[in-house]
């Protein structure tokens, strides 16, 4: 039987993890009190301070657009700007939220290599931003994503370097985490060594993308932060009455490292799919596959065969875009290899 | 055995329903295309032009105060004014929202009664707004909430009157419906008697409040806006990747009218309440309850003997505000009067 | 030769004072520094903080809508909640400029009598406003009108009190001086028992109303709130590059009191105005007249008659307003008092 | 004596020129009605639509910063997107302005040479910039500085492509006028070529730099974006009162051609400076010299001698920048020419 419902368009093509599934029935047993008063969200707070390793405030986000753009809205004025990737997902990908949600700051593109900046050139890019003068936005914080727009992650050492370029300059550091599991899993470290050891201010947990059903999260790493945040969170209409669903999730995604178990399925097999595809004619690997994206350069008769085969994939400027998810089997991304073979005319077809 | 888990300090503590519950799990059997391009998504636009009887676009958004904002911002210019209720949700208790999406539009207030506005004050209001005076915010929308703060409702006739003078005006007109089923079981009307039939530009359809887990809508009625409508969404935040679990509510909650049953259960209790506790001395209804809310004059000891009872109600200003559920039974509103006669000294406790 | 031109419209009708005419001959000789970097500019700093016991930063602006909205929005956080006067201009007369420049923060209405709110009702409205509560924008600022918009003044005394309730409840406080000097006069006081010896943050300085040509000014008593309005004005549009003109309009304007004996001689002839009008029959003054304002009830054909001379008056929903300037003369309103005793049928026309 | 004066940083170090100090002074006669309805405002309007050979609407702003980016918030979406050079005053240089009057829509940059953007690139960045995608700021308007930031122009023949490729994509037409006449005259051009004929919507009408005290202006062409940038400058604080003497001093600037002929002078010695600075050793242009302005390359010890001199000139990234004005004769730049001949070594001083 074909596989025709693989599908690699995004991570976010998904379903809800079971564990996911599992916690949202645990909580829907009786009433509970609204807006976060609940002790599912008592005890959110309480799960990720102890994997943070300091006292943190968790607020449940229903997407990672809003967990970006609200947060940064409380790093910046609104005369201020955000340093980030020029591949950075609030620069390319969010229609202006984080020019909304801040009341018109602007975002300072810095030239990024494979979607990674480099603390040097944040460095100038920042020294050359007009602090202190009167006709240019302020430096005000600077964003990064940690599992690259473009499947690439950073060195430790590199992301310890950026968040001292931030110190340095005095800059906010805010931390898009998108694809935080994956990104930790290829980057073999902890969650506290790009976070809390680092000095971030505040974090855009993503969890949709690797299991959970519709909830992202804000962690705030400052008290006075996480105040002001709260008035913003409701005013953007971002806080759940019911909010013990979102907290559920969150907590079962973390809990026993589900997180992680999730990632690294991902990560492994979009592993095996890039040697995989290495291996077909014609095709070449764009960037380096260090999480669970894959960047290929394909020919046309090879993409129109995997997409008349039923094979969810994402034609964009870049090349051809796959995203592995926590769900994809081995047996999938073989099938995908195996009829990539077939369209580029280097194996028969067996059906 | 006491039922010492009642709440009625809002609706929003109740449960998911299970046919909500049932409907998540039904689409999360496999991988669906993100952001709205699944098949759950495409039954709800069908399903909801159905239900109003036209052609309509349906965008669930994660809380109410994210629709009543979002879907004014598309109703008004910066330089607008929204008139509506003294008492209404987007003016007491969304935290500036409306202010925020539209970029700085003012809300001028109506003088309410028990919650509602009248057609002919309304008419005055707008009047001496100062249409074509550099100086004012120009008048650009009505919002009127249906099923009223006060857990009143409007006659059918008036509605229209509103809309008339709205239409006369020619402000756009938004509808509130927080609480729209309990409001047209209470009315004994069709949703599309108050919402298609009147003109109504947009809707903000309620959900959460009645049995769905953690969404709610924006029902637009005109294509541009919902255009429109679409990028102002997407840049707040609040167009979710996994579309497909909030469509999945949203289509099981109208699913052969099980909203309206949620609805009338949770009006009829209330009802009863309101007539059990209207033989309790010392107790008074400030309002005619007309859906599923109370507010309630109550001597101290009565309310301090219930609260001691863990029976969850809500303190305010304007008195003891208690609001049943779909999941409120007959036997729970009986044990709060019971508790109730007790506490006022006229019954003895069994216990 | 009938005075056709008398013009009590408004105080804006009249042309600039002599004084400031010859200061702008006086810096226009040559080339300057641009954004302030000028002498003229660099001495107004100093004769400000001169006239205000202490160092002050002054920012000429267009206009005292762009000084009460772009000070206020350095007072408030977008989330939060101005209070002031239901007749404050802010709220009534700048179509939205302070929800505009705040991103969308809200003004919370504090009743007034003859134009003047009370110390005991601010507080209530203030405790009443819901600090702490994530459904309410948070009080962050107090607004007052000391010459209010109704032609009244307030004891300093009352200012003092309003003062420690802004205190009190951790609010900033903003001054909307539009008649700044018209309220000392009236009040017999200093401009630094109202500001600087009651802790104000940012004063509006109005100007243009009592003589200078097209600059009002914000008065910053504050340097951090100095350096955030800085980049606030500029990306507002508010920062004249040929600085001086601006600058030498306001050190003339406060040079030896000028901007005092405007304001008495515009004050003096309101009360002669006022007492003259007393004597026409079915003349009454609807407040007390304390400063250069009148607001009048008076007979259509008295109105009529006034307009058909050519005389400059305002009808309005409160009545027909009169305003003298620094340039209204005796004579001139001698001559009004004269037309309103023949239009009421009280004196002959010797016309 | 040496022409210590002599000041190059910027044309905005010009004072006013006569003929708007006598409008200034002719104006201040009488009283007149505020908010433009007095006679001076009216006469500008038929003095602007001859002028541009059609009705257009003529709003006197207080900078040129306000004219660009409160006649942008007009023609975009707050999810809009402008594109513009990258070395647009509008990105590199207004604080974001943009961004805040609009409500927070993106400027999307366009590379330039020489300050220019050509009509094939522009294209290009349109037709990527996601047209119909949710995720992206949608294309709104074109902004275009006729007179460069680097001091270079447009063949005409260029800015009727660069219109039609805004006509092409349905997109508005924006032209900041900064130095619109030194422009104009540099191009040998009239006015109405490179605006109305090009059916360009809003023109930021610069005046301050050639001549104006402290008014610029914004030009309209359409009535309904008239009707709303009324309210919009109203709320921007951009309305004066006392509007005659904005009025006047337009009015004076284009009566008889006077702008043009104080533009002409200013670019006469500009080209004058230019040939004599190319005659100093180690002295390069690195742009042409087109209109008012000079990007000079010099050796250290010129550039500090002349500041020695007490010669105004602006130190630049882009090396250093020499302004000429109406006011600048040709005694001063001749002496600056003589004084960096001998900073240069090349002439022996005779002081």
């Amino acid at each position: 039987m074909p596989m025709t419902s693989v599908n690699l368009y995004s991570d976010n093509v998904a379903p809800a993890a079971p564990e996911i599934m599992a916690a949202l029935a645990r909580v829907n047993s009786g009433p509970a009190q609204p807006y976060g008063q609940d002790t599912e969200t008592k005890a959110m707070k309480i799960a990720f301070s102890d994997l943070f390793g300091k006292e943190v405030w968790v607020m449940p986000v229903s997407t990672g657009t809003a967990a970006n753009a609200i947060a940064l809205s409380a790093l910046t004025p609104p005369f201020g700007t955000i340093f980030c990737s020029d591949k950075a997902h609030i620069e390319t990908s969010e229609c202006g939220a984080t020019e909304l949600f801040s009341g018109g700051a602007k975002l300072t593109k810095v030239p990024s290599t494979s979607g990674r900046i480099s603390a040097e050139e944040l460095d100038e890019v920042i020294r050359k931003a007009g602090r202190g003068l009167q006709h240019r936005s302020q430096p005000a914080a600077v964003n990064l994503t940690i599992g690259t727009e473009r499947g690439t992650v950073y060195p430790v050492s590199e992301i310890a370097r950026i968040a001292e370029v931030a110190r340095k300059h005095a800059l906010h550091f805010h931390i898009d985490g998108a694809r935080m599991a994956n990104a930790l899993v290829a980057m073999g470290t902890s969650v506290r060594s790009v976070t809390t050891d680092l000095g971030v201010d505040v974090l855009s947990f993503g969890a949709t993308k690797n299991g959970t059903l519709n909830t992202d999260a804000i962690v705030v790493f400052r008290k006075e932060t996480a105040e002001e945040l709260g008035y913003r969170l409701r005013r953007a209409g971002q806080v759940w009455s019911k909010m013990r669903y979102s907290a559920a999730q969150l907590n079962a995604y973390i809990e026993d490292g589900l997180w992680l178990r999730l990632a690294k399925q991902a990560n492994t097999v979009a592993r095996r799919l890039a040697e995989g595809l290495g291996q077909v004619p014609g095709v070449r690997l764009i960037d380096s596959v260090e999480m669970n994206l894959l960047f290929v350069e394909m020919p046309e008769k090879v993409i129109v065969g995997l997409e008349r085969d039923g094979i969810g994939l994402g034609r964009r400027d870049e090349g051809v875009r796959m995203v592995t998810a926590w769900c994809t089997t081995t047996e999938e991304v073989d099938h995908v290899v195996g009829r990539a073979l077939i369209h580029a005319g280097s194996a028969r077809s067996t059906d």
